[in-house]
């Protein structure tokens, strides 16, 4: 079965966890916003009034007749069906969800930094309360979540190589892809954090290093950080 | 089995979505740190450095030996145990999560109307980006969150009592604590949006007469809202 994805050409934004979940899996997948559809295929599934089952907002992963929003819950889809992405056992799931949607918590986050007051307005008219949500943000919020993730790799009973277990699942390609977004979007703030994230950035290498990913990312499928979740504004970054 | 819920005692808050699929389930559970703990059993859980699987943040649910937090994660949990809280497919399964992780995303956003800047920081030092977050919350985000709901009812084939299918599931309950939570923190704003939520209306007064739930609604296990993720300023009620 070749999936669809359905999300915003522009940037990697929260499409991103779900595209290295499947190039992990090996699936074969079609980025129906950046072929010739384009982003009008998004408009129309969010337009629709005869679907049973209508999204929010992408990303948005069509398998089969199956239609399934929200990026956890496609994660969640995902890992019961490629069994190198998550664990059989119901606490297993369970688990790698769990820290997937403190993931979907800190993405919010990074969002506010740059559109404290809402995401309908532009960032110029929302900037000098974007240094004070971002100054927060570096100061209490980002170490917090990332100390978070260093602390589960700490007390992993199988060891501080992966979040869940003694192999690898989506939610440890979800922490590589904050790790590039931070330093992307938060250079100085993250390389400081850093020191205190030894098992998170051991984590991130070894998930980098991984043929399919590091396939993926020297691949044109890959879109490179620009203004999207992660947004690089110098004045932001400490 | 008797479930342990650990939730913060001063407000509904997230935790009142686990309270309404337990109570609804007819579960036995321990509501521990309204009991003699108090908070300290969740700050326990919250800082421990042996626990396998440690906890980001309340709500968590403890079902034997299975630690579960995250609202959704949680609900999903509740769900494939109690057969009158989700259906038993995959897909009906996958869209009930589905919705109830927009409940989420949701509920973040209430708590940006009243800390814009950051939960760290005090209401009254972030009054004034308030009043601009509650603003548009109340003009594009309120309407579109609650007005998707609308229509996922309007759209659900089998007709618009439930989100869901033919049946009660977990994401009504919510919707229906929803519906409680913005009538009490924008009662005129929501006396508004009611007219064109006939059906999400009916859903909550459907909800609302089911006998579990108009039993804890009355008893002392139910917190009266108050200062939580719903708060009521009348500055901020247009």
């Amino acid at each position: 079965m070749k999936y669809e994805l359905y999300y915003w050409p522009w940037s990697p934004g929260r499409g991103e966890f779900v595209r290295l979940a499947l190039e992990e899996a090996g699936a074969d997948y079609d980025d129906v916003a950046r072929g010739p559809k384009g982003p009008d295929a998004i408009n129309k599934l969010l337009a629709s009034k005869s679907l049973a089952t209508p999204p929010f907002a992408p990303p948005i992963l069509k398998a089969g007749k199956l239609l399934v929003a929200q990026t956890a819950n496609i994660l969640l889809y995902l890992g019961a069906h490629h069994s190198s992405l998550a664990p059989k056992t119901e606490a297993g799931r369970l688990w790698t969800h769990q820290l997937q949607l403190t993931v979907t918590d800190f993405m919010k986050e990074v969002q506010d930094t740059h559109h404290p007051y809402s995401g309908d307005l532009k960032f110029e008219d929302q900037m000098a309360a974007s240094k004070i949500t971002a100054t927060d943000f570096l100061e209490n919020r980002a170490p917090k979540f990332l100390g978070y993730f260093e602390r589960v790799l700490e007390q992993n009973p199988s060891g501080p190589k992966y979040l869940v277990g003694a192999k690898l699942t989506y939610v440890d390609l979800s922490l590589f892809n904050i790790v590039e977004g931070m330093r992307f979007a938060f250079p100085k703030a993250m390389k400081r954090f850093e020191g205190k994230l030894k098992r998170v950035v051991a984590l991130h290498d070894a998930v980098a290093a991984r043929p399919r990913v590091a396939a993926y990312m020297a691949s044109p499928r890959r879109i490179p950080e620009k203004s999207g979740t992660f947004r690089y504004y110098p004045s932001l970054d400490e």
